[in-house]
């Protein structure tokens, strides 16, 4: 299992350093085809937003499935960097002092901070906006059926339906347009499925929609995706309860101090983890028909359930 | 030329009736396939930024243009509404208070102050993100290129080397990253061709991939759309100076006052209406190996150039 890990800790590691390459590119000077200049200082606030940041988890989660279904790693990259540019918009949009009002992330200024408003909010923007064009570029695949089904699906994940949604259900959830009150687990789930879960979720469709799967296997792909973004808001809200705020990069103790709904508000750190060894026994399930292929899938959902940053 | 008025005044009613009816069906409550749940509150405000609004100029432009090429007329009116999506999204991210900071947009009150600055963001970002959602429906257009090709086109006119960074270089000309500066014409005309003329550029020739237009008539397509979309600008620009908040429903002379960076202002008003005419020439020269098949077209340039709301 120790070799498991090793082997783990250094396929995400190529990814997360692939996808930098990428976004590099993607974030450059120069206008492409299409485009008439990129503002300078747009391009500097972008590169503060997309840049040296984070473990690019859900690249890493599109490029292995892609692998599993035998898709070309090149174009899984492309498509994980667009992924990680919707990612990364969310963050800044989040981070505005109309939204969650966060004056750090990953130990460095929210862009509003190093910026300002103005900036991050046309930051989100630009970001969100080049995601699709770089989902809709030939190199993420051959067949345009392909790339446009890709660009459909991070729509659904992203928008109202899905991660838009869900910021939009958690600013509710504190009493932010009426009355606060506690949401039951049902709705805490609904909640985190979508402000969390769906662009998740959506890391591991890709990799099934680039590797052309058959209907039963996108079946098994969509119930492991949906039990690690589980495991991952669980996972997230346990370190916010216990974490220290050097390893996170982050405040911690502010989602419990806001009275947040959490799964371990509602059912105890105790609870939580059995939830957790729950949902890894259940992404287990998802991926038994792929054998020793989904192996790097199964590590990343013990990574995902017992990080602790 | 009375009759030709009247008949160009009924088609671009129609289709903005058109396209008032597919809005409504596409910010629905009903959840489609991939989306988790539509929270109301999200639903009620992207509905109060996207309908009843407006001309719908960006849609008749696609949707005549495709009509010149014989493109199907449902799938041009479910592309422009896409585009409207993008261009609604643009309004209410622009009149936040951290951006231009408006009260009033068509003469009622914008997102932000009939909801709030948190809505009115998320509203921005799932708009943007619903647009390239129903790009991508199989409705546009039976072939998966042409529908990634549009997506592509229109993420590379929305974003940061168009819309996007368009409205960065009006912040920063406004002085509000460092000191204040008067713009040369060139700067002026980059800056207004990034903020307004790439997505109207974008509806013309997203006519003619809808139509699959061949290489020479793309070229006039494009030469067509960038003159209307300066003669917009510009039209804007001495709408601003010369007309009143009643007609416009919105604040008037507001530009003037925080001198901004406009033709009419480096030109004057006679100078602005000569290069108005101009551009009228310009966009029939374009037009000119089309025929009589363009002469909605035509219209539709003299309508923008001599607006007066």
């Amino acid at each position: 299992m120790n070799k498991g890990i090793n082997d783990f800790t250094a396929r995400l590691s190529s990814v997360a350093a692939e996808t930098e390459i990428l976004l590099k590119q993607l974030l450059g000077d120069a206008t492409l085809d299409g485009e008439i200049s990129r503002p300078p200082r747009l391009v500097a606030a972008m590169r503060h937003a997309a840049l040296d940041g984070g473990k690019r988890l859900r690249p890493f989660l599109l490029v292995e499935t892609a692998a599993v279904f035998g898709a070309a790693r090149a174009g899984a990259l492309m498509a994980g960097a667009a992924l990680e540019l919707v990612h990364c918009y969310s963050l800044v949009h989040d981070d505005l002092p109309a939204m969650d009002d966060d004056d750090l992330r990953r130990g460095r200024p929210t862009v509003h901070k190093a910026f300002d408003d103005a900036t991050a909010i046309l930051v989100g923007d630009a970001l969100l906006t080049l995601a699709f064009d770089v989902m809709a570029r030939t190199e993420v695949h051959g067949d345009p059926a392909v790339r446009v089904a890709l660009v459909a699906e991070l729509a659904r994940a992203s928008g109202l339906g899905g991660m838009a949604g869900g910021q939009m259900l958690d600013l509710a959830a504190e009493g932010r347009f009426e009355a606060k009150r506690t949401l039951n687990e049902k709705e805490i789930a609904t909640l985190q499925a979508m402000k969390t879960g769906a662009l998740i979720k959506f890391a591991c469709r890709a990799g099934a929609i680039l590797g052309q799967a058959d209907p039963a296997a996108r079946t098994n792909v969509d119930r492991y995706g949906t039990a690690i973004g589980q495991a991952f808001q669980i996972a997230d809200d346990l370190l916010d309860v216990e974490g220290d705020a050097k390893t996170l990069g982050k405040a911690a103790g502010k989602d419990a101090a806001a009275g947040k709904a959490t799964l371990v508000a509602a059912l105890g750190t105790d609870g939580a983890r059995a939830r957790l060894k729950a949902l890894i026994a259940e992404s287990d399930a998802a991926l038994a028909p792929f054998g020793t292929k989904a192996d790097i899938l199964r590590a990343a959902a013990r990574f995902i359930a017992e990080r602790n940053a």
